[in-house]
């Protein structure tokens, strides 16, 4: 069950609107037949509640009682072969098929943009299978986080993805949207916890893909649902790899005269092969308003778990790193402070209340141009009428480069739609010419689909190819990815 | 430039005869064609090479003056407008096209089974680009192993892929058919290694996919050709992951009691965090063989490098792993001993001349499946009529399991081709049985088409489908990866 509402606004059910005018017909006969595979729902509540995600500007549309888009119907399956009859049924009807889960994501990619029928996953959830020795579990993909945690727990075991929306997004969701955890320098993306996927695809087949630590044996196939966002198929089940409670844990803090030199730094560490869970270097902007900075400093902050020799060769590493790019050593009590408030969006929602328009912008790009990708970003954000603030930390480390995760906001510049779009083609635009790509973790859904052409460039025609191929009706998750059919702007 | 040659069996050029009846008519028009673009080449020794690659099987029929097909034409591009105008070409013909690199490929990968043009990579070579701070390499898909190396060296870094092939195999190659080197437990595979690609497709539209260390803008389309044979696309530029050149090393050997124990060993160094270099455990047979065995004991070979403090804790953890299953410490001069002797494949040679049916099988399986995948594939193998030996080692290891590599011999038990396929159909369907995959680094090729519905279920119509899409002609490789028109068995 979901641990919370993903959108709390107090906007009346039943009586939103929907912002966008795309409509599909679903004749009564579709609706039966959903219906008899597993209930269908056309209460105006539940069709409210399904038109919408975290998308920011949504958030904005929330507060005047609208929504992106109405769906026909809502469906919640609670077993892959009902997910498979519903699948069958749109194909046949050719009816957009919209998949949700805990509908956390930012880029507005569980939204039905065109209507149709929004298939929920929160009932198809819970544990299948923990094998204790491989440290694999395999688990329905309505799974909220605490509860696949909840439930390893007693094995000793612990899969470690731990997004800023753990506690309200599902397991299908971080696959779709090809997530990423606050812990992932040491236990990776999503990409790198699946070891095997079951997907029902478009016409309805069900399909089972990976189940072992590495292969030669074709293509990686389960690479081609994860980050699908929907478009191609339909997860229904995960199996990731989990790894031991950790027994020990270290951290530490440092402090950087600039955000270069901590960059400089944290590459040092991971090139060298230090692996922290948690490696967050923050800007002095950022530093000053959430962790005791003077607005000159930029502060790093450091965790590590796991075996007590390996964290202690790590945060050594780290430490020689820091110490020869300059650092002083930092309060170590700022790392429990961001620990306890990692989670808590409320400023940003308090902000859009109060009118102004706030978002953020993850890309990652090499070592090398990361410092280019910030100047710019920052730069280009700060040029568009109405900014009052744009800032970055580092949040998410690799061997050959790092993902910048940038926070915005504007007010009093015009209409909230054309502000909205105005940040992020200056944004976006600015960090794919500095050599950043065009999203790291939140997915590209709706937000991001008008740049996917600029940013893939013959990628989007492959891509293009792949769907023709898998859903040659056009029915999965319509106007997304760029993938044709785009509402936005 | 070619290291060493392929296959030196003796065989005049010029004198052999194709195996496989398979031709396809390559009209003279085309032949010119490819001649203009980049030069083309129909002499006799030229095409007896490209003909056959490692495959065992092929080795036992090249003493016979046999390859498995013969090329019509074969090419040696340039530059990636150069493959972009082959393919093109081929594409508008509707004649066959085979890529092939090094030819070390051992699952008869490379092979031109239906006739056609061979597109040889191995003059597409060279480093393009070196970007020292983020650690990323460039390279031509044609570049060999060491060239590659010796290109990064004066910069201080290294890739560290080291497949037994090393010094007569191509980083296309590498990457084409999803290879692994000897030290992967620290580096990964050529999968983790690959941060883009060029790649030029069948209509000879050039694709640059991939960039950044981690994205969320879609499936990982790089994913889609890493593996693919040659079938997809062609991989004609690889950026790949590199490391600091090493400072500290360190060795040790362990002697266990029985297989079993020597993997529960494994198994616990690697889920508590060691990512040693090399952890190589040989079976009792292997241990004998090779290692200094009793016929009883079962060796650990252990390596690991980079930065002191990170090695010393990793070696302490396996040394705790290794003591707490009984074992106990073995010569370390064992590891000097494999190092000099790891890539020399002379034995296998000899015993084929020998008249012995000799190959190597590698699976990848779930720790949890291990002990049973090993005692049923032995099994099966010495249960196959004339099977006089048949060993393992575990070569590679993973968060979640773990790859074992199985070594057979038989002999005066009928036809080659009847008593090799025999021993694949037994061994290869016993290891899928306990829980294996298909394949974890020696690909699919030929050999192994047969087994891919088996192995893959669903999965195999998805790579039928993206075969159609990318190459609606078929022209790429045909006859491999279990995509249709298969020749063997």
């Amino acid at each position: 069950m979901p641990h919370q509402t993903p959108i709390e606004f107090g906007v009346p059910h039943g009586s939103v609107s929907p912002r966008f005018e795309r409509r599909t017909v679903v004749e009564p006969a579709l609706v039966a037949a959903l219906d008899a595979a597993c209930g269908a729902s056309t209460d105006p509540a539940d069709l409210a509640e399904h038109g919408r995600d975290w998308w920011p500007l949504a958030l904005h549309w929330a507060l005047a009682g609208q929504v992106p888009n109405l769906p026909a119907v809502v469906v919640r399956p609670r077993t892959t072969a009902q997910v498979a009859q519903v699948a069958a049924a749109c194909s046949a009807a050719r009816v957009p098929l919209t998949v949700s889960g805990g509908r956390s994501g930012v880029s507005g990619g569980a939204v039905p943009v065109h209507g149709g029928v929004v298939l929920d996953t929160t009932e198809l959830s819970g544990v299948d299978a923990v094998d204790e020795v491989s440290g694999l579990v395999t688990v329905r993909a309505g799974t909220f986080g605490p509860d696949l945690e909840d439930h390893l727990a007693p094995h000793g075991l612990r899969v470690g993805h731990y997004p800023q929306s753990f506690a309200i997004s599902t397991v299908g969701g971080w696959v779709a949207a090809r997530g990423a955890g606050q812990f992932s320098t040491r236990y990776g993306k999503i990409d790198d916890m699946v070891a095997g996927l079951e997907v029902v695809l478009a016409d309805g087949r069900v399909l089972h893909v990976g189940g072992a630590p590495a292969a030669a044996d074709g293509p990686d196939l389960a690479s081609l649902f994860i980050g699908s966002e929907g478009t191609l198929g339909i997860v229904t089940s995960v199996t990731l790899r989990a790894h031991p409670v950790p027994d020990h844990e270290a951290r530490a803090a440092w402090r950087f005269a600039s955000f270069a030199d901590g960059i400089a730094a944290s590459r040092d560490a991971v090139r060298h092969g230090a692996t922290p869970a948690v490696l967050r270097l923050y800007d002095a902007a950022e530093t000053a308003r959430s962790h005791g900075g003077d607005g000159h400093d930029c502060i790093l902050l450091v965790l590590d778990e796991g075996d007590e020799g390996l964290v202690g060769a790590t945060m050594d590493l780290v430490a020689r790193s820091a110490t020869s790019r300059g650092a002083a050593p930092g309060d170590g009590a700022r790392v429990a402070a961001w620990l306890e408030h990692r989670n808590d969006t409320s400023a940003l929602q308090a902000l859009s209340r109060r009118g102004y328009v706030v978002d953020t912008m993850e890309v990652a790009a090499p070592w090398s141009r990361l410092p280019d990708v910030y100047g710019a970003v920052v730069g280009a954000l700060r040029n568009v009428p109405g900014c009052i603030a744009a800032s970055a930390h580092l949040s998410h480390s690799y061997l050959d480069g790092a993902c910048l995760y940038f926070s915005f906001a504007a007010k009093d510049a015009g209409p909230v739609e054309a502000v909205y779009r105005n940040l992020w083609d200056a944004g976006q635009r600015a960090a794919l010419a500095a050599g950043a790509n065009l999203a790291h973790h939140h997915g590209v859904g709706l937000n991001r689909a008008r740049f996917m052409d600029e940013a893939l460039g013959g990628g989007l025609d492959v891509l293009r190819s792949l769907k023709a191929s898998l859903d040659p009706h056009g029915i999965l998750n319509p106007g997304k990815l760029g993938l044709g059919r785009e509402v936005w702007p």
